[in-house]
Order: structure tokens, then sequence, then C-alpha cells
């Protein structure tokens, strides 16, 4: 019996992930899957793989809006596979343990608070920067359960429709999704760019990395693209720095990998941006647990509730 | 002796408003004062005059950003006569008792939430609609202690530039003093317009209710820019859901007196853009508290943290 452990599950992307993590953060052992059309049949079969001896509980971080009051998910754009699925009951049924349910950037929030680059803030925002952009909220010390959905935040109120109904979400400028999107089109329309002879010459291919590679080789409309997308995240890190007056932002995602001009060029527009004394105290930084930050805040969710439902312990 | 009152202080615009609250958030006493050159030593008459027997302590609900690890204001655009002021310590050395201080949005948030229209509510975001836009969070019942800036939130990146260097804020779109602005010089170019007579042709005298007013009377260029703003703040609403997906948002200050035009505009448009399954549940309503709920918030600051300090009591 080991009530020192629990299961940590990400299922916030094309992977799935799940960890036995300790009540100090650390990841005892963990399994990575393709996330397939049976993921709740993979789910329950690594679970049982890793939880071997008996578990405080399960911690679920899923990509999607979040229904707090009823333990469930109101809506997940990327896993259709998993819409209507009661996860937290029929997984606290087969296991017969508390089972506990956050979205996937709020997760990798409380990773990065545990036992990542966060651990050192009371007060911080992350900021998952991929496909979309996600956010998670640290206030004093604890996870805002918020959607904080920052990605569908709107910097143009007045320009194109975002796939969540919203118009001018940040997403649709700063996300590789945007990136992508744009230099696609500027290659159809004959664009000279070293991106042309990326992915053997199939553009539709293109990832952010093949991007950040042209840039870094001097390519004029990769160093543009990524430039303009950091100016857009610089403005919605400025919208966060003034409503939140965080210490800390910290970024995590693929697109961090483009640092140096991407996140960089962020950074400047922020603190043009930000009311003064706020820009300058606050610190943004990457994330140390990168992919693991959401199997780690995931377990913690398990060990948070069960101190508050028992204070005492 | 009576530890159960405390002082609330309401720095927040033109009027310096003071008041003696009970630890039930009631209005035991209040003063009004036109806030003057000389803040300080009407704000220290005023507290003397209503002080008379021993109270709990001193909170302020002031205009601007809070330097909290400091209790100091970093800048009050609108209060240039008490920057540079130590207001904590020099009260507290001037009547001996607990002082804090608190962005005046802030307070007003946790006034409604103490006896207002937030009662009723958990979490909620509190907007105060005036000349310009400001925010107080309250969640799980307490005041997130952030800077809350909301009306310095961008919606427009591209867009004009704001007093505060941010670029597109909220404010410069939906507030009173945008409405005014963009009437003035739509008339300076001659555009015709029931606002026109407004004033006794002193265009540069038009306030919010001119505007309110003109439209009911069916002025075309009156009930655009209404619309138009409420539109603007139905944007920064939608935001506001998408982050912190409250369970109502409060609204307060002069412009909801304009709630037909202007705010259901923007009930409408937030509901429009923001993720349905949160616009359906948030409450979108006015404060009940109105002017007054900053020196009620302000007064329970002292209540929150002297029960803090000893939590026994």
């Amino acid at each position: 019996m080991n009530k020192k452990l629990s299961i940590g599950v990400d299922l916030g992307g094309t992977n799935l992930r799940v960890a036995l993590v300790s009540e100090e953060g650390e990841i005892v052992r963990k399994i990575k899957k393709t996330s397939a059309d049976n993921v709740f049949e993979t789910l329950t079969a690594s679970i049982a793989e890793l939880a071997q001896g008996e578990i405080a509980g399960i911690g679920l971080g899923v990509a999607g809006l979040i229904d707090r009051a009823r333990g469930r998910v109101f809506a997940s754009p990327n896993l259709r596979a998993i819409e209507g699925i009661d996860l937290v009951s029929d997984l606290n049924k087969r296991f017969q343990v508390p089972v506990f349910i956050e979205n996937d950037a709020n997760v990798a929030a409380l990773g990065e608070k545990k036992s990542g680059a966060g651990r050192g803030f009371e007060n911080f925002v992350l900021l998952t920067l991929g496909t979309g952009i996600g956010g998670g909220i640290i206030h004093k010390g604890e996870l805002l359960d918020v959607s904080a959905e920052v990605g569908h935040m709107s910097i143009a109120f007045d320009a194109e429709k975002c796939q969540c109904g919203n118009i001018g979400c940040l997403e649709n400028y700063a996300s590789a999704r945007a990136m992508i999107s744009r230099a696609v089109s500027m290659l159809e329309k004959g664009q000279e760019s070293l991106l042309k002879e990326c992915c053997k010459g199939s553009i539709y291919k293109l990832t952010p990395e093949d991007i950040y590679k042209a840039a870094l080789d001097g390519d004029t409309l990769s160093r543009e693209i990524l430039r303009d997308a950091g100016k857009a995240l610089g403005v919605g890190l400025a919208n966060l720095i003034n409503i939140l007056s965080p210490e800390a932002i910290i970024l995590t995602g693929g697109l961090i990998g483009a640092w140096n001009i991407y996140v960089q060029e962020a950074i400047k527009e922020a603190s043009r941006r930000a009311f003064k004394d706020l820009a300058d105290s606050v610190k943004i930084i990457p994330s140390s647990l990168g992919d693991e930050a959401g199997i780690v805040g995931a377990a913690c969710l398990v060990f948070m509730n069960n101190a508050k439902a028992d204070p005492k312990r």
C-alpha cells in the first residue's frame, strides 16, 4: 500500500501521457502513447499497468473547457474521442479511487509550481505555445480553477474570425497554426523563401521548426512570420501583465524552441506595452518540466484535493 | 472602544469618500468631499471626524497601480496630489491603527461581495465604467490581489495609442472618455446631431448623460456612439469570460445609466464571442452599492487583514 503515489494523466494533445508520481512531484514511472480512437481503453490499460500498488487517486489534465461543477469536459475540440465519456465517474468506478479533472494547461501550471520553473513564485501565468495557445494561472501558490483560455482573448476585435467563434483571438496570430497558415498562404502566392525547399517540396507539411531553421539561415519570410507572431504574443503577454500582475510568466510548448526570435520579440513588445512598473518586475522564462509538467500537475490535483478533504493529514 | 468598526476611504475619482463601516459592511456614517490639492489634510480631518471611538483600522481604495510589496501606490495618474506621499505609513503614524491599501476598483469588488450584488457569487469580476475602465476580481469569495487593469487590455493591437503606453486599450473604445471624444470629433467635423443643442452649444462640455438622452430621443450619432462603445465593452467582457470563467460580471460606474443601449449591446457582443458554455452561465448585472461599494470594500480590507493576522478572533 502506498498512498503517497498518484496517477497523473495528460490528455492534452496528440499524445496520451500517464505517470505514477510521488507526493514530491517526482515521476516514478511513465507511459507515452499516441492518442488513438480507443483513447479510453488505452488510458485504463496504462493506468492499470502503472498503478499496481494502492494509489491515492487519479488526476486528469484534458484539453478543453472543464465543467467544474460537474467534473466533466464541456467540449474538447482536439479530442472528439472522449466527448460524451464521463471520464471521472468511469475511472472512479474502474479503479475505486478519487478522480479529479482539470484543463491540460492548468495542470501544467500546477506541475511547474510543484517541481518546475514555478517553484520560486507565488503568482504566475503559464502559457502553452503550440498548435494553439493555452494558459494556467497560479495565485498565492494555488491553481486558480478558472478557464484561463488566454489563447482566445481577442487582440483585434475587428479582424478574422477564430474557429472558437470569437474574432481576432491571440491564437490566430501567435500560435504554430497561425505561423504555418501564413507561411503556406505566402508560398502559395509565390513568395520567394527558403521554405520552398523544406519537406521535399510539399509546403503543406511545413512545421514551426522548418520556419525557425529557415529564419536562422536568414530567410526573410520566416523571420517576418516569427517576429510578427512574437509581437502578437507580446500583446497577449501585456494584457495578462496588466490584468494579473504576475511575478512570472512561464512559457512552454513546441514554439519556445524559437525563443531567440519569437519569444524575444514577444518580451520586447510586452515591455513596450504593459504598465512599466508591472513589466519591469515580471520574469518571462521557459518551463523546466516541458512536456512532463502536465502529468506531474495532474497527479498533484490528487494530493491537493485529498489534503483539502483531510486537512489533518 | 469599538473594534468592530473601521474606516473605509475611496480615493478613486474626483471625490474623496470616507466612511465609518461595521464588520457587517454597513455604513454607520460617511463624508464626501471634492478632491482638492490638499487631499491628505482633507483626508486626515475626515477620518478624525468619523473615528471618534476606537477603530479597527483604516482601509484605502486608491485609483492607480498598487505596489503590494511595499504598501504604496506606484503611480496614480488621476491623483497627482498623493503621488510621493506614503499614505499607509503617514496615516498609521497619525492614527496608530493598521492601514491597508488597495486599488479603488478592487475594493469596490470587495464591497459588492460583502454587502452588494456580489453576495451570492464566489467568483466574479467587477468593472467600473466611467471616465476610464477599472476592474476587480473575486475568486472563491476572496479578492485577488492583482492589478486587474482590465481597461488597459488591448483589443486592437494595431490601432491608436492609449495614454498608458499600450495600443488599442479597451478604455479607448468603451469608456466615457472615448464616447465624448468621438462625439466631439464628429461634431467638429460638422455631423448633424441633437448633441449640438446640448450644453448651450458648447460641445466641449458634453457628458455621457447627454449622449444617452439624445440617443433615447432618436439621435443617430448618439445611438451609434453608444452601440459601438457597447460592442467594444462586449469584446472586453468576452475576453474576461474566456480567461476567468466568472459566475457573474458586475457593472458599476456612471455609464451603467446607459444600460439599455450601451450595456445591452455589450452583453449581446460578449455572448456572440465568448465560449458558449461560459457565456451561457455568466450573469451580467449592475452593482447594487453604486458609489458606496468602494468605502465599504476599503473598510472590509481592515476586517479581512485583521482576521488573517488573528484567525482565532
